[in-house]
């Protein structure tokens, strides 16, 4: 008997996702928080640079002194010191003095812009010509132009980039809070499995899931626990699932494409208390017979076998709950990565669900061409020849040939 | 005295590194490649599935049985079995015979096609009618659909995707041959700069650029090896980059932006006996006072001291440069992560040298808008506040309001 199955659009399972949680937190040494979720704001404690500092290498002045100051009317003025880099300085600059001045030295007091070397005349006796006027602030950065105290720079939920890191080293920050990186447990299931190791007899196929489903997960930063393959046998799916639960934050199961086995994933996550069924099937293609649970934070997912349906799945939902796990507040601001293509086909398609179609891209020499890719979804082989994907929504019935589309990028 | 500047465009430096080779070769369990370049091409051995596969639920035959069949006059046949899953068929299917026959499973001998249970009716007697002819092959996946025995599926210097990886899982293949990360030798020069556990003294600022060109290098699979703050002093950083030299491929140092250190910096450079200086100075803006030296397959980078100006030549010039010693073919097809959008200002640049200007990007609901944010180039924070760079090239002269510009972002 085929289960009634309580097939679901995209726009549900969002939103029976979207309440999932981030993990804990924890603290790392800045120097390891590249790609890491930030899990809270991070305020400016101090000014930055922390002090007037000059941008040139020149003359440190009043710029009122240089007010009308030319070739044919220099201003001279008494040199009184030189800052030294990282020190400073002892004097105080006084209308009609300057004081030598290297770039990202410290202003002295007194002394409001700096005038660049070039433009500028050693006399005698200690004393130097200024050729052109300064505005007040030329060449200087002032004490909190970088960053100012109390200032928000870094708002939590924000992936950290190296310039991010750059400024959290500037404001001594060494270490941040970031959310914990999830665990994904992965599990391929089915009669016909075999391990890479081994060669397949007649009948038998190496297990592909869980290196594709396993790698995606890392990409994301998430941990892949790898449960291994596991035979269609109710008892020992769910002894290995309880594993999953208890070892990760979600548990990713693949295969299991025939009908009753298909039967046995839907029983095993229907056996697990308080275990709420959120699809059984979803209106997407490829990956339609995919099974999703959930019990708390925690979600149970019956992958299709297929490795490239498994694969469109995960770009299509599993990126989103896991980016909910890993506690990003904005997925990505551009909607991940992708160019705009010209389609050199019609694509027909069914309506009532959303098609994400494979797609190679050439370069015509002034745009790229989106060709896609017409394979049985079942190959893998159709998913290393792509370069990305395209989604025909499920409120359009196709593409014109001609018609420019977003192919996301793998 | 000013050294004379060997200011080169971007294009004599591209020239000057295009023969620098990619490190040895390395063995790496697929698990642990995702992102590893690969080094050698990739044949299949084997053909994949490997087998005639079912691609539905139903009945395997032969299709010349169902031509003809229709509901209103179905065709009989017996069934002489049942194909299991994972296993070789002990049965061969005769002219009027067919099987049971999961998604997935491996056809008998004498079948060529199957239809889906669906068009099926059972009968008494171990027999079953036909309501629907198929084609040959139909619902069927071929030995060699996937891949083909000596195909090559993945080129040497390609950057290993999760589909890669599940390719190589399909056909057995554990380890992979791929090149060696390289190690990029990081040291930030400077008087003022403190570590970033120490309290500056006014005039000091802490180390912001080991910390961001670092993560720079992560994010490219190089290995950074920090090597800390060095004073401006000859011998002391002599000694330093000596090590940097012995310890990685590509030796990156920062700071020292004023007049006398940059001469330091450079006289340090040639100090180096078979050290030849590529350039002294560069032409694009931030980021002129770059110094380039190389001696073999190691170069040395003398960075600017700004963090943003340093970060700008990572993108412009040290992408490039690791891209080659990583052992990458195609550097990236599409070339980077990149946006169009429509500029919402003029912007004049200098002709005579590329102009790389920070921008900020917002959805006006239709089209991307670029903000360009016009800080002084020293600061940290926009770069920050940035989304990402656009380049208005040597040989135009800016940027007019309202025109659509790509936007490479971080």
């Amino acid at each position: 008997m085929q289960t009634f199955f309580k097939v679901k659009s995209a726009h549900d399972i969002y939103e029976s996702l979207k309440d999932i949680k981030p993990l804990g937190v924890e603290k790392v040494h800045i120097i390891n928080s590249l790609n890491r979720v930030i899990a809270t704001d991070i305020i400016a404690q101090e000014d930055l640079p922390g002090f007037n500092r000059s941008t040139v290498d020149g003359y440190a002045l009043n710029a009122r002194d240089t007010f009308g100051a030319s070739e044919g009317l220099p201003t001279p003025l008494y040199v009184v010191g030189e800052v030294k880099m990282g020190e400073s300085p002892a004097f105080v600059i006084k209308r009609g003095e300057c004081c030598l001045m290297p770039t990202g030295g410290m202003l002295p007091e007194g002394a409001d812009s700096v005038i660049m070397v070039e433009y500028s005349q050693v006399l005698e006796d200690g004393m130097v010509e200024i050729t052109r006027p300064v505005s007040p602030l030329e060449n200087v950065i002032q004490s909190n132009d970088d960053l100012r105290k109390g200032e928000i720079i870094i708002r939590k939920g924000c992936l950290l980039r190296p310039q991010d890191l750059g400024v959290l080293a500037g404001l001594g920050i060494i270490e941040v809070d970031v959310f914990i990186r999830p665990k994904a447990a992965i599990i391929s299931t089915g009669e016909e499995l075999v391990y890479i190791g081994e060669k397949p007899k007649p009948g038998q196929v190496r297990d592909i899931n869980s290196y594709t489903i396993g790698a995606l997960c890392s990409s994301l930063g998430v941990q892949p626990i790898y449960l291994g393959i596991i035979r269609d046998k109710f008892e020992d799916l769910k002894a290995l699932i309880e594993k999953g639960l208890i070892k990760a934050d979600v548990v990713l199961l693949s295969g299991g494409s025939s009908v009753g086995v298909k039967d046995i994933t839907l029983d095993v996550f229907k056996a697990f208390e308080g275990m709420e069924i959120l699809a059984h099937g979803v209106s997407i293609s490829p990956g339609k017979p995919t099974i999703i649970a959930r019990r708390g934070n925690k979600t149970l997912w019956g992958l299709p076998g297929h490795p490239a349906s498994a694969m469109i799945i995960f770009y299509v939902f599993l990126k989103y709950l896991l980016g909910k796990l890993t506690g990003l507040s904005v997925f990505d601001k551009f909607g991940g990565r992708y160019i705009e293509a010209e389609i050199d086909r019609n694509i027909d398609t069914k309506s009532g669900r959303d098609d994400y179609i494979r797609v190679k891209c050439s370069w015509s020499g002034e745009k790229w061409i989106a060709t896609p890719i017409l394979g049985k979804s079942g190959l893998i082989s159709t998913m290393v020849e792509a370069d990305g994907i395209i989604k025909v929504d499920m409120n359009t019935e196709g593409i014109y040939e001609g018609e420019t589309i977003k192919v996301l990028l793998f």
